[in-house]
């Protein structure tokens, strides 16, 4: 069989490549019959060349082209919607359904179509006019966008489908979509109703691009490239650092999303009145798509006591007798083997689990494990380190201080949540723990687990180092999501007819929401 | 005489220093009397720590108290103001009046009760609610954050007095501020005042902190280090990209102001219609200050033409005529003596000056460079060096392509400016011209020099890469410059009475603008 074709430039070409690849089906451990080829730099190039001169075209389109292609591609994707989840299964063995078709694929094109609200209000923008002063801004396009998505949404945060992808193209900008390895051809059949739609509505030819793999050294070449505008990335820590680093190098903004282990506080109150649906809900939060999301429960915070040690038998019980799900490649196997040694290593206590295996094809024992809050605080780096997949570590204090000093030694993580009892007892011990945990999460829960990251525009997916590489900016959640893939573009005396539409005195399309000495309006100026 | 101290936890403390220095009289050449410590480790440490303490104690203060701080502190600025310009004029040579006294000084206080007013009204922090999700987010501080402060605005964007410093305290974080070594003694005299102030309106002890000076080293430990939150500099791009380096390295957001020369394009039907008003436009905004401003036009782009060499004399008597003004220090004639020098090894010919001297203390001869738009592009990189001070370089394009080829060469800079005749006849070169230069600017100008940065809510003071490190971020303009210095903060599902009083569903103070399920309002929720 052929190797696959690249999408430069709006057609599907033979690759430049240095070399192929195939994904396998974690579920068989079977390689794809199908094979990708690895792209060279020269390949990279002309990438990078078809979508420097796309994002000059873009600028001088309406918004409302790229809103239309949004949408246009949101039902093209609904269109093929059966034979997406069949490739993402057989690649990923994420379930059909509820999973991939009833809340990824959904939550897509939602966002695409969200993103394209956005773009045609172009409110997103924050548009800001001083008119004494004769001074207007407005958020406006950063250049060309290096997708790099993750293996565990395929969907949802795929490179060339997701929510990075939504948010740099409605700001304005060209995407090149680099394939997560583990399922490329999920990614590639989302490239070809894009480019469908991109041709439909007429973009120009380099807008939306793909390519499936590069060399490490090209990967940095490319995010540091003077013809990029910034880059977007979900996956591994490792591999974001450098990148991260290139990019930095080079001056470019680049939006990471690394590793979280997103602490969850459960109060004795809480454990008292509701111990038993805690549980519960710890155990499905934490089990749930084989614990592979962002947002997994992965350290749970407890103050010692008879409540709790119930509580931990309950869980352990349940993550001994829950079945076991296939992990999405057999890296993720290795990944969570290795973790799960490390946290051991640091001093960890398994109280379930801990052997590969258990499930069909890549898998792993569901695995507890146990630490005092005096040995997490000895070896607070090594027990805080991210165990991706169905395994959580459980640390127990003695007192709150104890409690508050173990959150004092957390990294920046995505989101942090704080079950207490709903009559008050545990409110005094709350406060200091919110307190203490408010600066170290992008998102503070009460009373739910982390797992879901709903699309609002108060949604904050995002938090401090290393759980993201900026702290002021979320990767879900529209408009603000946009805002990653803008620059800061402002006119100064600039006569009134050469203005952006957005900024002129008239408000464009009247719904316009736009910050006019002072305060928010949809006004017209004067 | 004895060194001078350190403030430190509230305290003026005798600096654990490794060293000491010197400012000089820029005027006279002569060392000042006063000698100031360079802080070691242990030093920086204990700053660190202290300020670690006042972040968390300044969570919980309500915002009205930095509010007032702010206020009390430009009232005691202004109590003092005689004595800060004599030691700033002594310390820069910049002229006491109206330089000082009457614009950088009214700049200043005006700063920092506009931020006052920002920390007061919170409308800064972006406050979002999803009533249906029950989701909700706003900017929070991001911890302590270490200011470094140019040389050239002693008041405006001093360390301990400027907007990175009203910025960083109105959205709620203490301040680290590193003096610049060429203004000590002004820097000392407002930590003094703003100590004050500090004590008068009871702000944890650690919220405002001076030291002087530190090696290398210990500055890029100080921005990376895991209590800080991020850091403000502004200054040359040598030091800034090593402290980018560090900070990047720790997953510290830097926001930097490093280089510009500040474009400034001047069309054919202008100069025919106005040229000999825009020779006095540009000479007077080029050498204004000796030139040293951010946003000092430094390289002007012209097309080639009888207007052109016209205005081209022009300028070269008016630079010849001009008196030659004072440098700020020895390292800025030095520096400025060395860029001349590369401009010219790459090809620009000297107009006038090129001369060291000529004015009182450090100084270098106004001096104008041209170089062919063929030659600029041939030596692009050298030829866009900025060579901070009274000097200009002029390139000459044969026709609107060269002219667009330079500006697609350009690096990000702070501003570019466009003079086009009134009545039209430019326009179809102006259009081009804006488009190429759109994106590589963070503020885009018509008809007036970039020198005035205006304290708008709509201006950009920051722009791509390497003119500063982030292109959404303005350094100057409240209330979007607070934005640098906070992290988003979401909280989801937390019971209402635990919200922070910005978020909950009563508008505090009815003044605030808040993003409601989509809308702009100051209502309440509900």
């Amino acid at each position: 069989m052929a190797v696959h074709q690249v999408l430069i430039g709006g057609e599907w070409r033979e690759s430049k490549s240095t070399g192929t690849f195939r994904a396998e089906n974690p579920r068989t451990k079977e390689p794809s019959a199908d094979e990708f080829p690895i792209s060279s730099w020269s390949e990279c190039d002309e990438v990078l060349k078809q979508a420097a001169a796309a994002a000059v075209e873009l600028r001088r389109l309406p918004a409302e082209v790229l809103a239309r292609f949004l949408e246009r591609y949101a039902e093209r994707i609904e269109g093929c919607k059966q034979e997406l989840v069949e490739i993402a299964h057989t690649e990923t063995a994420l379930p059909k359904a509820p999973r991939l078709a009833d809340v990824e694929l959904p939550r897509t094109t939602g966002q695409l179509r969200q993103a394209a609200a956005a773009a045609r209000s172009a409110s997103w923008s924050l548009p800001t006019i001083d008119t004494a002063a004769g001074i207007r801004s407005m958020l406006g396009p950063l250049g060309p966008i290096c997708v790099f998505g993750p293996n565990n949404f395929p969907f949802a945060f795929g490179s060339i489908s997701g929510g990075d992808f939504a948010a740099a193209i409605a700001a304005g900008n060209p995407v090149i979509a680099k394939a997560n390895s583990s399922h490329p051809g999920t990614t590639r059949r989302f490239a070809q109703e894009a480019n469908q739609a991109a041709g439909e509505c007429e973009l120009p030819s380099g807008t939306v691009q793909l390519i499936y793999r590069t060399s490490h050294e090209d990967g940095e070449r490319l995010v540091g490239d003077p013809r990029v505008g910034g880059t977007g990335y979900t996956g591994s820590r490792h591999a974001g650092l450098r990148l991260k680093e290139a990019a930095d190098r080079a001056g470019k903004p680049i939006y990471l999303e690394l590793s979280s282990v997103n602490p969850v506080v459960i109060l004795p109150g809480a454990l008292s009145e509701r111990g038993e649906e805690l549980a519960q809900q710890f155990s499905s939060s934490c089990l749930m798509g084989t614990g592979q999301f962002c947002t997994n429960p992965g350290l749970v915070l407890l103050l010692a006591g008879t409540e709790t040690t119930t509580f931990v038998e309950r869980i352990s019980a349940q993550f001994e007798s829950a079945p076991v799900g296939t992990l999405l490649s057999k890296s993720v196997e290795q990944n969570l083997t290795r973790g799960v040694r490390g946290l051991i290593d640091a001093g960890a206590e398994v109280l379930v689990g801990n052997s590969a295996g258990g499930g069909q094809g890549y898998s792993f024992a569901n695995t507890l494990l146990s630490a005092s809050a005096r040995q997490f605080l000895r070896h607070n780096v090594e027990l805080q380190a991210e165990a991706f997949g169905n395994a959580a570590l459980i640390v127990i204090a003695e007192n709150v201080d104890e409690l508050t000093a173990v959150i004092d030694h957390l990294e920046g993580n995505l989101t942090g949540c704080v079950y207490s009892a709903t009559q008050g007892t545990d409110d005094a011990i709350y406060e200091k723990v919110a307190f203490h945990l408010r600066p170290k999460v992008g998102r503070l829960l009460n009373d739910k687990m982390p797992t879901g990251v709903a699309v609002s525009a108060a949604m904050n997916h995002g938090g401090p180092f290393p759980a993201t590489g900026h702290p002021g900016f979320t990767a879900v959640g529209i408009p603000a999501s946009l805002r990653r893939f803008a620059m800061l573009q402002c006119y100064d005396g600039v006569r009134s007819h050469r203005l952006p539409p957005v900024l002129r005195d008239k408000n464009p399309n009247g719904t316009i929401w736009r910050f006019i000495d002072g305060a928010w309006s949809k006004a017209d100026v004067g």
